[in-house]
Order: C-alpha cells, then structure tokens, then sequence
C-alpha cells in the first residue's frame, strides 16, 4: 500500500469542491443519450439500480508501451458539483420527446451525486491498458449521465499528458521544455488543457497566459517576428537612456554603444562571410526591447538572416547591456537547420566570450521553436546541436501524430450481477464484475505486472506467490512472487459508503508523481522503438469467471 | 460584390455584440510575448503605430484544395468585448519583469478594440491558401494582444468545418449526418466547438446536449451497450401497458404482445440459421426503452449478435409498437462489417414488410457509428451498403488525418510602411502592403482564381481584362476576363473609421453559405483523389512591389 495517500476524515465526500476549470462542463456537457437512457431507466423503475462502471482504455497512445493518466481533478470536481438547474432542466424537457412524463424532471432537480462513489489511479499515475483508471459506482441513471463527461476530460488529458512525457523522454532531464501551442491548439481549452497537462507530463512552462493565472504554470515569452518588423530605423528610438543594472550609471545613448559594439563585432568575426550589414529593423527592434526588458533580454534571431543579422545584432545589444551590468537571457531559432544553426550560434558566443573576455558568454541560451516533435527532437540529438530550451506547441497540444486516445466506460456490475459486453474484436470485449486492481513489484523495483481481481478476493501479499493470467489468452500466465504491492484504486469520493476520501493533490504534486513514476519503469518498456509492453493480467478466479460469462451470454450459431 | 451583404447603419460599431461563447476566452488567453511586446512598444513610444496584419493559411488541409473558413463570430465578439478587469491587470503585472513601469498598467485599463478595424471574408466561405481571411487593422500593441486569440478561435473551427464538409461530400447529399463526437473532443470545448463548427460544415445534428442548447443544433440520440447489458430478465418490467398513439386502446402487457411478435418472426425467418433464441437481456431493454419512447424507438442492435439477436429483437418490438400505431425510428449499428450488416437488415426489414403486410418497414433506418472517416465512407460506398444515417466521432472532432491548421498572422504594413517576412522557405514569406482580395467568376459561373491586390488599385471589373501573377513565381501568370467580381473582405467592425458594420449571420445563414459556395465549386478542385490546385494570384502591381521589397529587406551573401 502506499504510504502517502492522503485520507480525508471521514464524512467530509460532501466538502465543498471547487467547480470545473470550465464553466461549460456542467452536467448538460453530455450526449442527448445518456438523458434518454436515463428516462427510460426511471421510466421503468430502475433508475436507482446500482451500477457499477469502469472507466479504461484499450491501447497505449503514439506506439508507445504506457499511457499518463491525467484529468481526474476535473472529474471529482465535476461530481462534487452535479446539479441541474432550472434553465438547464427545461432544456432537457425540451429536447425530450413531448410525452416524457413529469415526475422524470421533478427527478432531475433533485439529483446529484451524493450517492455515487469515484475510485481512481491517483493523477499523474503510469498506467495501462485495460485497468480501470476510474471505478465509478451509484444509481445507473446519474452514473450514465456522468458517462460522456467524464470521457471527455480524461481522454484528451491523459493524451496531452502521455505526449508531453514522450517529448521530455526525448528531450532529456537537462533541458528547459516550453508548451507553445495556444493558437494551434483545439479551441480556447483545447490550449489551456494542453497547458495544464503539458505541465503535469514534465513541461517546465508555458506561453498561455490564461493557463498561467488558472494553474500558476510558470509563463516564457519574448517576441514575435511582427515586433521585429514594425521597426524600420534607429531613429524611431526617442528615449535612448539606460541606467545600469545596479543603478550607479546611467548610459545616455543605449543605441550607440550597441552600434559600437556591432562595429566592434563586424571587425573581427564574419567581414569574410559577409558584406557586413545586418537589418536594421532588426537592430532597432533588439535595441528598443533591451531598453524595455534590460533584465530579461531575449532575442527572436531569425526575421531576416540568421548568422548573418541575427546573431550579431543580438550580440551587440548583448554586450552593450553586459557594459551596463544586465545578463542577457538568449536567443530563439524558429525555423532552418536547427542543429547547424544552434551549433554555429554557440560558436559565435563562444568567440565574442573569448575575444571579448565575457566570461560566460558562450553558455548564452538557445531556444529552438521551430514545429517541433519526438522525431525532431530525436533527430536533433542524433545531428548534435547546442539547443538549451525547446518551444513546441502544434505537435504536442494537438497530439497531431495521434489525435485522440480511446477511453471508454463500460458497465461491469448491475446490481450484484456482473456484466459483459461482447464483440466479435476480443480486444473490444469488457472484463466484468467489479474489481480492484494492484501493480505487483519486482526484486529490483521496477514494476513488473498490474493485476485485477474479483472485489472480494484477497489481497495480493508482499512474498508470496500469485498467479497473473492474460485475461483473453489462455496460455499466457506467470506466477509472482511480488516485493511490493500497490493497491492502485484509491476513494476520491464516497458517496454514502461512508470510506474516508482521498485529498485531491495540488498540480505540483501530481506533476511530481508522473515523474517519479516515469522514472521508476523499467527502461526497456519507456524506449521509443521497439518498448516492451508491460504485462496487464487477471488473477486466476477473475480469469475463469470472465470465460463462463462470455459463453453464458453469446449466442450459438450453427454453420450450415 | 455581393447583394446579401447586411451592412447596419453607420456608427453602430460600438453597438454591444455579445461575449465569445467560452467565457475562458479573455484577453489573458493569449501568449505572454504578447504583453512583453506591447510592454516594449508602449515603453518606446510605438504601441499607437498603426499596423496591419492578415490572418491566413499556407496550405489547405486533409491533402485537399480547399478549406472553409470558419470562427469570425466568435473572433468579432472577442474584438468587441475586449477588456481587461483589475484581476488581469494585476496578472500581467506580476508575470512581467518588476521594473516594468506603472503607466503601462494604466494604459491597459484603458485598452480596448474601439480603434481597431476588422475586415473579413464572410465566415462559411470557401477559402484558400494566402488569401487573408482578416486583415486586422489598429494601434500596433493592441492588435498584437489579439493575435494569439484569433489564431486559435480562427484554426480549429476552419480545419473542423473543412472536415465535416468533407465527410459531407463522401457521404452525399441524401445521407443524414450526425456529429458523436464529445466523449473524444480534445477537452470540453474541443467538443463544443466541433459540433458547432461541424454544424456549419453541413452536419445535420449532434448527441452534445450543451452545444445544443448553446446554438440551437438540433440533437440526436439512442441508447447504448450499457443500457443493453442492464437488463437481466423480462421479470424487471414491472410497468407493462402501452396506450395506443391514438389514445383510443391500452395494451395491458407489452411484454406479451413483443414476445408473441419475436415467436412470429423466428417461426418465418431464422429458424434455419440459429438456434432461434435471441438474447433476453437485449430484448428487455429494447421493450423497456419503447414503453419509455413508444414514438421514437430506436435501437442498437450489436450488444450480442447483430443478425441472431439484435435485428429480430427490434422487429418484435417495432412491430408490437406498429400493432398500437407507433413507427420504430430505426436501428444504429456500431460494430462489425457495416456494409454486409446494413445489407443483411435491409433484406431482413424488406422480408418483414413483405411477409407481415407492414408497408414502408423495409425502408427502417439504419444508422452506422462506429470509427467513421472519409476513409471509411469511401470504402462503403464503393462495396455498396444501406445505412441511412452515420453517426461520427473521433475521426471527425478531432481531426485525427491532420489534427492542426497552420493559420498565421503577419505584419503587412505599418505607419503606412509595407513589411515584409522573409524565410529561406519561399512558403514563408508573407505578402506584404495593405490589400484587398477578389474572386473572379469564370463564364460558366464557376470561381477562377483569387487575386490580392494593392489597397489602392482599381477593382477588377467584369469583362476587362486582367493579369493574375503566381506571388513567388515569375512564369506562372494568366489573363482573366471575370463575369462576375466578389469583393472578399467586408468589415466587421469598423473602429472610428466610420464605414458601416456588416451584421454577424446567424448559424444557420453561414450554414446555408458554406453548403451553397461549396455546390459552386469546379468539381475537379474538390474531388479526394489528385484535386486541381485552385489558383490564387497577385497583381502585376503587387507583384512587382513585392519582390522589390524582398530584395531590399534581404542581406546579400558572399560564396567562399
């Protein structure tokens, strides 16, 4: 068992949750079915049957071995505040067909969740296919009803946070990874959701201001490459002062000093390759965003030439703030040969540090932003570059090279009965009853397989030997003797059933268990090609029963 | 120009339009270099210059050769609500650097879109690469701001318009198409935004009830597997009559009259090919739904075994149903082989028809849900099927073929000044000077070409002469002698320069314009295989001022 879930007192389920980070997830957010199904179920009585979903997926993501589970925090807050209102109930009634009876809204005013339970993997979990990420239990009309949502804010959390993970896998611990996606991204939350669940899949920071406000996401920007167009000549800097860092001096004509120092730079590091000019728009727009951000200097390099304007006007206005005490933070690269032009870039600071004795100066930053992916990512480092920061935004918000991941929510128990769904695919067939599921350890730490069991049956026990069946393939099985047992299904609301909730964690903290999650896998299942998939199994009561169901319920044909 | 162009009397601009849709789309929801750039302007004295910028795209998407351009309303409204509250004000000032001054936070307390003009091409249009579908008009620092919003409100509802029309174009006309799309959105208003979008893209309807509500799409919706496996036994209805749709007989026991119906239909039509028994539990739940809906009884008919217990189980009950007057509304298949299953229940509904007298029973509709693309409804067209309804999802809201659109936003012009972006990738650079843009109508009434032209050039007229130039390459160039000229851009929000507002349409009025303009279309640019390019030119003029600029703007190299 872990240790460090975190138990409410008992009794607090009804706390008061903060709402949805969207307002328009409220209980309409759904398909118009779940409202029919859930007429129909009162209809007949049988609206209060007590069900029992889970809430899975059936492939990992990106031809990837594992899967980040991501958009709980939502969900339990999305439960915590069910509640139909007025003006949402007549629309119901309206969308309904006209001979719906009365009573089914009068039903509706009164409903909430009060008594459904919510277990679920903890946030930022690893997990995999075909364990349920959520358990969700309680009368089946309001479970169906929370069906939709539900899949809607897991599926694209849990995506956007697997590709966020994959990238900094790519990437590497040493490199500062920056989310860019808001103008790309699908919709205004299709962004803020990517920004929240970038972060939580190991991205350091983000453009989106709003994501910012709303999850206290570190923000980086610099500008764009409109800023450095609007400018045309020095002479559109009026105000030319600048006091020095520490405020001793102040230096009367910022944009001569940079001029000097740009002569300073053409007289010895590229009058060969070059006639010598760099763009003058470009220099006054390095010189007028110095002015105003002295402290925090970055600089978009590629506007007009890269090696031959970019860098140097960027190091002219570098050197000059360096005489007035400032550091400058870098430059951005948004588009060309990224590992050619980072490695030449790193070259020129190297020198102008030698030539010029700035100690330092050849670690200035380099951000690369250019439609960036795994593969680029996974090239660049194959190519050698000199690339500190990566902005990436279209790849990673969209999840462009898998758009969506395909959770569902299946019906496993009615009422004490367990339930199956059939289907011609196997892999499409749900595995009934309701369960809890454990991740069994190995010697060495590593994870070595996830197990799910009958509700009733016992726990899986640190020593001693277990059997772990494939739940559809009859001749895989194993046994494990596990040194660790997770119990991975915790209570974050519980209903009437009167179990202590588990305390949501704060952003930070579920950024950190991803992490310390990824970092516990066994390699050979995180690599790129070629992983290893990591073992789901049945215990072997589960496995026997799942196979009695399925031939109970199928019907026989006959070959003729 | 065209007729239906609603211009509202002059000075109406400030007329109070109403807020985006997503109340997450603020001024926050945009990139932080926004405000740092809008720092840096306002601290050189610049933020006031008077820039323009076009919003477009570089290349259609999904491989084809056209796109629909869709978002403008919700762009307008953000444009006309534009505001910051003390709340964002103070966000901005702890996210940017602390020597930033005070007047700047003044200034943005002040800010508003009133100086700014909007000009667009009507939303629903068909567009194409390069040609700007806004041309954004105002101080420089405050259209920066916008930027990142109308990128982001502009690319997802363009690519998921161009998807649904798309579908709607391998679909054909007489197919109803429903949009199913929530549970696999990227995020929830990923999931708002596709049902509306796709609305417009020429869907019929969707299951999302809140995009219901908020646009007045109409919405549609059944049951699902879960409801299906609920049941256990016919024991569980406990409420059994049905009313006749005329109200004049009551059936005491539903359940009965089915059960008699399904002794019927296995006694004629399957005793042959199964065993005769169907499965209970789906039985149940179809009779229970059809007490709950008696006049819109629809079914899924694949929890089990589509043509051994789906097919007849909805035949006993839509016949017991026709027994007291009420017509089934049809079946929805969500698994298997769609082609050879709706084949199969045509012929069983058409027996039906033939050998209990029920006219009209074999046209029953059959809708079809299960992972549909344009791929797929290539597929079942080509092998010839009978499903009268396709319910789409994931393939369609998400864009899975090409989940990004790459609209952008350039500098074009500023304090009078024509800008230029240069990038060693000639599909990079903008199109500089203020423009306008026309269609020009061929003889047999087809669109011809698009062509940009200086703000000040004379219009194209009908029967004159003119010279269309490729923007990049000097051989490719035509004359054009129009039948027909449309002006593109209409002004959506004038500022303060007096020209009168044209009025956002309504839904269904750029429904109906994106249906009509794609019905206008040559149908070689829109076929899926090998599409003609449509042409998209220049002026002679433009021409000309554009690569005179390029070479102004660009260093010269020396080789070594």
């Amino acid at each position: 068992m872990e240790a460090n879930a975190n138990h409410l007192p008992n009794g607090e389920a009804a706390a008061v949750l903060d709402s949805p980070t969207n307002p328009m997830v409220t209980p309409l957010l759904t398909d118009l079915y779940q409202y029919t199904m859930a007429y129909a179920y009162w209809k007949g009585g049988k609206h209060n049957d007590r069900a029992v979903f889970d809430l899975y997926f059936r492939r990992n993501p990106f031809g990837g071995e594992y899967t980040i589970f991501a958009g709980l925090e939502e969900c339990i807050k999305f439960i915590a505040n069910f509640k139909m209102n007025e003006g949402e109930i007549s629309f119901i009634r309206q969308s309904l067909s006209g001979s719906c009876e009365d009573g089914f809204f009068d039903y509706l005013r009164e409903l909430d969740c009060s008594e459904v339970e919510a277990y679920a993997i903890p946030e930022g979990s690893v997990v995999f296919p075909k364990v349920p990420l959520m358990r969700i239990e309680g009368p089946v009309a309001v479970v169906q009803l929370l069906e939709t949502p539900l899949l809607n804010l897991v599926n694209f959390a849990s995506l956007v946070a697997t590709n966020a993970a994959r990238h900094r896998f790519v990437a590497g611990k040493s490199k500062m990874l920056l989310e860019f996606g808001l103008r790309r991204a699908q919709g205004p939350d299709g962004a803020i959701t990517a920004s929240k669940y970038c972060y939580i899949g190991g991205f350091d920071a983000t453009s989106n201001v709003a994501a910012g406000r709303l999850f206290g996401i570190p923000l980086r920007g610099t500008h764009s490459h409109a800023f450095v167009s609007s400018f045309m000549s020095p002479d559109e800097i009026i105000e030319k002062s600048l006091k020095s860092a520490d405020g001793s001096t102040n230096c009367e004509d910022f944009v001569s000093l940079v001029q000097t120092w740009l002569n300073k730079i053409k007289a010895v590091q590229w009058s060969k390759s070059s006639n010598g000019d760099t763009n003058h728009s470009e220099l006054t727009a390095f010189t007028s965003y110095a002015l105003a951000f002295p402290d925090n200097f970055l600089a978009l390099v590629d506007t007009y030439d890269v090696m031959r304007s970019g860098i140097p006007n960027f190091c002219a206005v570098a050197l000059a703030l360096n005489d007035l005490g400032y550091k400058a933070g870098g430059i951005r690269l948004d588009s060309g040969d990224l590992a050619y032009l980072s490695s030449e870039a790193r070259k020129f600071f190297q020198s102008i540090e030698k030539e010029f004795c700035i100690p330092g100066f050849g670690k200035t930053n380099i951000t690369a932003s250019n439609d960036l992916n795994e593969e680029t990512l996974d090239a660049l480092n194959k190519q050698g570059h000199e690339v500190d920061s990566y902005g990436i935004g279209t790849y990673l918000v969209t999840c462009y090279s898998q758009a969506a991941l395909g959770c569902v929510f299946k019906l496993v128990e009615i009422n004490g009965e367990p339930r199956i769904k059939l289907s011609e695919d196997v892999s499409k067939v749900s595995i009934p009853c309701k369960k809890r599921s454990y991740r069994l350890y190995g010697k060495e730490g590593y994870p070595l397989v996830d197990i799910m069991t009958g509700e009733n049956e016992p726990i899986p026990k640190v020593g001693e030997r277990i059997l772990c069946r494939h739940p559809f393939n009859e001749s895989k099985r194993a046994f494990v003797v596990p040194q660790k047992v997770d119990d991975l299904l915790k209570c974050y609301w519980p209903g009437t059933s009167g179990k202590p909730r588990v305390e949501l964690p704060s952003l930070n903290e579920t950024r950190e268990r991803c992490i310390n999650q990824l970092e516990q896998m066994r390699p050979d299942h995180m690599r790129r090609l070629n992983p290893t998939p990591y073992k789901v199994s049945v215990s072997a009561k589960l496995y026997d029963f799942i196979h009695f169901l399925w031939l109970n319920e199928a019907p026989v044909g006959e070959l003729q």
